[in-house]
């Protein structure tokens, strides 16, 4: 069967970015530019014209950016998002005869070929342009075509001006487009989504009386600790009610004291599920005063979202169908054979009522919206159907674009990239368990340098409450600093579980175990913020640099760079506008100082390889003039395991005393 | 908007073959196998069961392949395809509750835990697949449920046999499958799709009187040579009337003699277009003559399709609408400014006739195929649109799957593959200019190792008609030898263009041109085919050994080894059963003896790398026996420049003696 329309000769593929043939949108942070490239080509020697075409959603009609070809029949263009939102771009491309014709007037002018006929038809194609344009563009097209006609030198010189170009470009004869046959989608984010520090602390361990279930009124008093040491967001476990049966103890025994508070992830009792909050906490609206007292310091909260229930939960007795229910009529705990964890009865997304349950676990999202929540941290989202994280996702956010996904997603890389691609801003990753040089660059790279960066952030945690990686339990405070200068340098969003972390707590649970001994999953803790041991120092001082430099506050710029020694590791970072390029290198040895030559691609960072350039250390205040490709770096894991460096290229000369000249 | 069913927990990416997203089938030979590869995975620890579907065209029912999972989320199986024209792939995965629960069974039992609970699980899931299950399976699982129901040691015995899990493959619940969203289609072809030697020859050159025009008969005389040489196909150049006006002179020259012949591309006269024969080679009966004969050899015709027209054809004045006019009113001739082809009127498919022009462009080759023609060879077809290629080629194939369509694509690179995802068979490439190491590793590694593989089969050619490639000009002999070698052992298919490329001649039209002196599109050449120079004896070898090695039938088995030294290349082929095993070696140099060590991955080659094997050389019967991962080779340009090994596994010892017991 015939085709509707034969005429359309140019084909478009290999479009990129385009994540799964155009099933998952890309991100974006407002003001970032979109590259988009395209393999564009027809049959023959005619010349192509192509576009980019790009709308926010809503907005019908589409603006249009001309692609400039790169060679080897592939195109190129790009655009900024502005608005928060969702865009889609696609792109186009046609045979564009005025520009075949020109180029090959030119060539039969170089060869001193006869134009006459050749002039006649540029001018045809010049009056029919001139019908379609706007009055001015027209005279001057008559014009033209007038000059053509008449022919000789004149012509030519006419027939081949950069304005005649200019004016076809405009008005010239756009036949049988081809039109790119999906329309590709971007998420578009507040700059929050991509860069931010995060803090994560328990409320209820934030009294000032050691023993005493902290409260929100806590929590403000902290605010002012979280925010001298610069971090953005503060994340809090789960603030609901804790289930009574089958409460863990501490260490996560089954045997437990009348005084153990249990798990905050053990959510809802007979005081409420997943929109109330634990009574020891404080009440609804002090928790929206801390949400507001937090703003004041510039800090935005985050609240975690459990989507599981603790047999007492509200749910159980209310929803029994989004359970699953075993044959001798009991809930079905969660397992992970032969772990039972009989604290905890996971939704049975399985259900006849999944669409009820759906619907009413949106609202509870909802409600903390509704509370002033923006950022949210969802609990093992690996462990709900993708397609609920989809649709959940992308209704919160067609209301409320400035809403925050973090996955908890530990666990397998598919699993992982498929809860980004259906829409969680970012994710934790396998970060705390990449610790060597080869295992650093090749995941960094992985997560800034291919199609991955497209569609999650990474967000790097050196520890967890789940997680105490075995090098910060053998390393001592150097590994502390070492792992925290990693987060905070190598990504733009990190995040610590505090004030264990600051506090370089490095008990395990057992040896061969990556969990806290004595974890305050279980127990109210008392932290001594005032510990000479205390890094805090050391952050207050990375996040004023991450805050000051903004080429730390981009993910897809990472390069890694050589070094002569495996325990030294070497990275740079540059800013889009390309005026603030730093270099960081870090000992990744916490016994041992360790040196080394790290070798940079001057060009690449705009160096000119004549000439000496400085490298500042932001940490120390210390300056080195360094010179040429390869320079060297000591680093002392006692003092402080890692340079950050601003590069400068111009460095103070004779030139520059008054007595030169 | 919630989703029609959220209960599809399972997800699915990354399969593979896939081209553009499905956008293009891949390509298969009758018999040979597809391997599909998918990532599919659910949120949660549930256990999947996953499947493979196929159909042929027109068959409503899928046949089902269990898929085996690989790893990181990864699934595959395959399956054979044995009947010519379209098939359709696709895979599907579901939650497997009763594959989740005897897993979990197994733990738990192995914890020593208490099962009766889990027993009455399991019995209820029996019990519902016995509902379902047709008579026999109904009574074994009604037992199997029994034997559940009662518990003990024995209930969980019989919950773990696979009997039980065998039944329940067939007989469990699948609710919630995930399909694909896409059926992939697969092109089936026949076995000379992607084997076979191709021979190009001029008939107007084959007459036994030098000067005489040859005829369809003198083509018959000469199929008795071609046969001998061991050729699959005799491929014609364009065997239409030839136009007069701007005929091409000797060496295409603008100044014509009146016995000057013309090219056989300048197609179409007063005595007919592209469905007629020039009649100095005789009549279509002659031709349907020349098939059937042909076919006795085992060799099948092969016809060159050239959509273009001499100034005389018939299509000229009858659809003047197909061309391109000038102001002057004359007709646009081919042109590559500055350069004039004003002997070919190109079609014009921006016509508005260009529905008409399609389908009198389909009758022409829909008329040769019912001359019994089945391989066409399209001259330029990158110089055509795109969409009408797709069109054609499948309405051709609709009814005669069996055709098989060569692309004379020397265009670039996405271009190339942009025709064959649409439908060519094979193609032309840059073989031609592909002469030392590394340039034939990495090319021959794209088109046998990479996707492209599945959407393009390669025809290699070290000349044609137009293309005298520098290497030959300048090699002598030696460089002929090592070029067809090459040719006929990298690829399952190739060509020559002979008598030129038997006898070696290698005189360009000028230095630094790569096109032949006197070339025979433009005149009537004899060839001595007794020449002593002739290599006819060595293209008759290695058709043999080609024929007789299966390893040589397929292109996506060729492997490069590592050799010291850049003018040897070495790389081996293997049967798919693994039975066949070659290993060629060639001296890339034409002037000097080369030698050097090959390494070779013995355990993919199935060899002990603690017994020595034999490497058998079928061009000249010699016998080495080879011990170990590197061995010595030498070759002499001047007698034979390449080695075409068998590789032996088991050689001969003192055990096969009688006198050794």
């Amino acid at each position: 069967m015939l085709p509707e329309e034969g005429r359309k000769r140019v084909i478009i593929e290999g479009v990129k970015p385009e994540i799964d043939a155009g099933r998952f949108p890309i991100k974006r942070i407002i003001g970032e530019e979109t590259v988009v490239e395209a393999d564009i080509l027809a049959d023959g020697h005619d010349a192509l014209s192509c576009a980019l075409l790009y709308r926010k959603q809503g907005d019908d009609r589409w603006t249009e950016v001309p692609m400039e070809p790169l060679g080897n029949d592939r195109w190129r263009a790009s655009f900024g998002v502005h608005e928060m939102g969702i865009y889609y771009y696609t792109v186009q491309g046609w045979v564009d005869h005025f520009k075949s014709w020109s180029r090959d007037l030119a060539k039969r002018l170089q060869a001193g070929q006869d134009l006459s006929v050749d002039l006649l038809i540029g001018a045809e194609m010049v009056e029919a342009a001139g019908e379609r344009a706007a009055q001015l563009d027209k005279e001057w097209l008559a014009t033209f075509a007038k000059t053509l006609r008449a022919g000789g030198a004149e012509g030519a010189r006419h027939a081949l001006s950069p304005e005649l170009a200019r004016l076809m470009s405009i008005n010239g004869e756009r036949r049988f487009i081809t039109r790119y046959d999906k329309e590709l989608k971007i998420v578009v984010d507040r700059e929050r989504a991509r860069f931010g520090a995060w803090y994560e602390l328990f409320p209820r361990s934030c009294s000032a009386v050691p023993g005493r279930h902290g409260t929100f009124k806590d929590v403000e008093e902290r605010l002012h600790y979280v925010a001298s040491m610069g971090f953005d967001v503060l994340y809090l476990p789960p603030i609901h009610p804790i289930g009574t049966s089958f409460r863990k103890g501490r260490n996560n025994t089954t045997v437990v004291g009348p005084d153990d508070p249990g798990s905050p992830w053990a959510i809802g009792s007979a005081q409420g599920g997943h929109k109330a909050i634990h009574p020891e906490l404080g009440s609804l609206d002090d928790f929206r005063h801390l949400v507001e007292t937090a703003g004041g310091y510039g800090i935005e909260l985050a609240l975690d979202i459990a989507f599981q229930c603790a047999p007492d939960h509200p749910y159980v007795s209310e929803h029994p169908e989004w359970f699953r229910k075993r044959p001798d009529g009991t809930i079905q705990y969660a397992e992970n054979p032969p772990k039972k964890y009989q604290d905890i009865y996971p939704f049975d997304f399985e259900s006849e009522g999944w669409r009820e349950l759906w619907e009413e676990l949106k609202s509870v999202v909802q409600f903390w919206v509704d509370q002033g929540v923006r950022i949210f941290r969802i609990d093992n989202p690996h462990t709900k159907p993708f397609p609920f994280w989809e649709w959940l996702i992308s209704e919160i956010k067609r209301d409320c674009p400035e809403a925050i996904f973090l996955a908890e997603a530990f666990t397998r890389p598919k699993a992982l990239y498929g809860l980004a691609k259906r829409g969680f801003t970012q994710s934790y990753n396998y970060f705390p368990w990449r610790n060597t040089k080869w295992e650093l660059t090749q995941y960094l790279t992985e997560l800034t340098q291919t199609e991955v960066s497209e569609f999650t952030g990474p967000n790097l945690w050196p520890n967890t409450p789940d997680i105490l990686p075995e090098y910060l339990q053998f390393g001592g405070r150097p590994a502390f600093m070492a792992r925290f200068i990693l987060a905070a340098t190598l990504g733009p969003t990190y995040g610590i579980y505090g004030p264990a972390f600051e506090l370089c707590e490095n008990r395990p649970l057992a040896p061969g175990r990556e969990e806290y001994l004595d974890a305050e999953k279980y127990e109210i803790k008392s932290w001594d913020l005032d510990s000479p041991d205390s890094i805090w120092e050391l952050i207050a001082k990375v996040n004023l640099i991450r805050h000051e430099n903004p080429a730390f506050q981009a993910n897809n710029n990472l390069r890694f760079h050589d070094v002569d020694n495996d325990q030294v590791i070497a990275y740079s970072k540059g800013s889009v506008d390309r005026t603030n390029q730093v270099l960081v290198a870090v000992n990744l040895d916490p016994h041992y100082k360790q040196s080394g030559f790290i070798t940079l691609p001057l060009e690449e960072l705009g160096i000119d390889p004549n000439l000496p350039y400085q490298a500042h250390d932001l940490l120390t205040d210390a300056r080195y003039l360094w010179h040429g490709t390869r320079n060297y770096v000591e680093l002392n894991p006692l003092t402080v395991p890692a340079h950050i460096f601003v590069i400068r290229r111009k460095v103070r000369t004779e030139h520059d005393f008054d007595y030169y000249l």
